[in-house]
């Protein structure tokens, strides 16, 4: 047996994505232009005002949500397409806690976990700290690759699929109807459990989202994850997940150990808030023009700035755009040089299951910064990538 | 290695405690004068208003907790005798949050934890969770016996301590300050992790609280526990921890892995709240008048309805009474009968670590039920055991 320091010393070594964390509260400063991290932008929250609460949501409250909020979460999660009642949806801490529960019930050492490269770091962060081994699988055009995804499978034998299909972290790719039916039946044929993590679901730019991956799956096993970080605000802290039937209960159950409930000062001011469809639907039009506008720009700035030194998909919704640089450039020393010029951007390595130090990509943010700040930031960062390269 | 489906059995057999849920859950429809849960009562927040907070809260925060709280939590743990400061202070979803990470850190199979019996149900639930050996040892008047700890801790060694010292839950015992003082040399000599849950400190009677075994710690590892939900609302879902310098930064990544942080709408609420001190010493006034006459009300009542039945020591300060019952008797039975009135109490069995299904407590809570139910509620108690007594 370990001794308690060396347990400790271990699952510290597990916690990794520090890495991201700290180029993160370095670029969080309010006078940096960030394209770092996934925050929305505060104009979508100008002139909202919180509805007041009524007292019972001062006492403890039920580990399931209160039932406002799962009425207006089920309601999100069939728009998904999920056939779900308010009973089968739980709210969570964010849907960060959602991949903390899952990956209690799922994972410890020896579970395989199946991942997209990239995926979304702090999804790594924890599947790490519960010691299972992780799988990265790459993305094509239409979502996670299928024929590589059955070679894992067969090498690496799979326990739990984890895919953010719609407008994904960190590369903006939109999983297509068909990669989505297809992964659905093999999910279901290999009995895979699938945690479909779907935040972004309504930052859509360019039409409708395609239906969830789930929402295909016949005789399988899901977890689907939905926030309102992302369409409302994250200071609620507050997300749900629906799942298959024979894992409400498990997961119920762990969502009591963590933190008994959900805070309800959120709950019952966003049960409120959402409640009221329209005020949802005006809300939801209002993000879609903001960051619609900053995605348009951002690629109208890129293709001034950076068509010489690297290539991207325009995203069709969601939060990044994906560089891929023409060669490979010291990023962090290029971090660095920017910071020093007020602008902030993330490197790509975090986001590879195995970091190799070397990643030629970098993730932008566009929905955070003020539009006007867009282009005087890309241009900055551009103009560093060049200093470093012609440095070495 | 097992196959996916047993090792989902196995977690769902480790999450125990669901008993208590039930219980609960059966108890708390709103006209059952309920003496299960540990529920405020809600006389204590009549009349209060929240506060509106800037639209800051609206954004993702640092994964310590925003600083304005943190300040108000540190000043608190300063209050218990710890020595810390700001910076060393971790905001937390409620200290059962504080359980889960500390859990994170030092357990997993063939560790051994170090518990009271009885002890706080849901900390037992946690720490099977993550399938650590739980080794109960009494309580005496003072604490938990010294020579049984010692004994315990030879016989099977000890990772992690996890106590609750101050109006101990289930049994309301607070323990003395040289109890306090033999423990804190004891785990420093023998390098055992103390984990104090101290949510209970404010709510005292009869006289101030004696000092946090930790502040009486020179050279050991430990981690402290404070909440807001006793003392200003559950709802919030705030707590906090502190700890001995080198677990700070792992906790912290733990806490992000979990839920990235703490929400912020409470946070802002609680911070603008609590900033004023003069609010906080008359709202903790105000509980301990409020509090303290139910307690007092209880402890007459239960001379009248129970002195032939069991027995009982009356607590200081927190929220329970403990009572022995003078024979065994059928709890399952007796709460049938108790919910079929109207009136609920709380079994002691998942309270022990070993339940034995024979337990003669009940635990019995006085701060939620209002004063004028308690005389019908504890005589509808009484009258119940009597009645399953004659029945055998």
């Amino acid at each position: 047996m370990m001794s308690r320091s060396s347990l400790f010393a271990q699952r510290i070594e597990n916690l990794s994505g520090s890495v991201a964390r700290e180029i993160l509260s370095r670029t969080e400063a309010t006078d940096v232009v960030s394209f770092a991290g996934g925050l929305p932008g505060r104009e979508v929250w100008a002139g909202l005002r919180l509805p007041p609460i009524e007292d019972e949501y001062f006492q403890y409250g039920p580990s399931e949500g209160d039932s406002e909020l799962r009425n207006v979460f089920a309601g999100r999660v069939r728009d998904a397409g999920l056939n779900v009642s308010d009973r089968s949806v739980l709210v969570t801490s964010g849907a960060q806690q959602g991949l903390d529960l899952v990956a209690k019930l799922f994972l410890e050492k020896g579970r395989t976990v199946i991942v997209e490269e990239p995926t979304y770091l702090a999804a790594l962060q924890v599947f790490r700290l519960f010691e299972a081994r992780v799988v990265a699988v790459p993305l094509d055009g239409e979502g996670i690759s299928m024929g590589k995804l059955q070679e894992a499978a067969e090498t690496h034998g799979a326990d739990l699929a984890y895919l953010n299909p719609s407008y994904h972290n960190p590369t903006g790719l939109v999983y297509s109807t068909e990669r989505r039916k297809g992964l659905a039946a093999f999910f279901d044929r290999r009995n895979i459990a699938l945690v479909e993590d779907d935040p972004y679901r309504d930052l859509s730019y360019d039409g409708a989202t395609p239906p969830a991956i789930a929402s295909f799956m016949k005789s399988g096993s899901w977890v689907y994850l939905n926030s309102l970080s992302k369409t409302l605000m994250p200071g609620l802290r507050l997300g749900c997940l629906a799942c298959s039937e024979e894992f409400f209960t498990p997961l119920l159950k762990l969502k009591q150990a963590a933190d008994l409930h959900s805070n309800r000062i959120s709950q019952g001011i966003a049960g409120k808030l959402l409640s009221d469809e329209k005020f949802l639907a005006r809300h939801v039009e209002k993000i879609r023009i903001a960051y619609g506008a900053k995605r348009n720009e951002m690629s109208r700035v890129l293709e001034n700035w950076m068509q010489e030194i690297a290539e991207w998909t325009e995203p069709q919704g969601g939060m990044f755009f994906w560089l891929k640089l023409s060669r490979s450039v010291d990023l962090q020393k290029t971090l660095d040089l920017c910071l020093k010029r007020g602008v902030a951007f993330m490197p790509g390595d975090p986001f590879f299951a195995e970091a190799t130090g070397r990643s030629r990509h970098i993730r932008l943010n566009f929905t955070h910064p003020a539009l006007g700040q867009i282009e005087q930031g890309v241009r900055a960062i551009g103009e560093c990538l060049e200093i470093v390269c012609l440095e070495k």
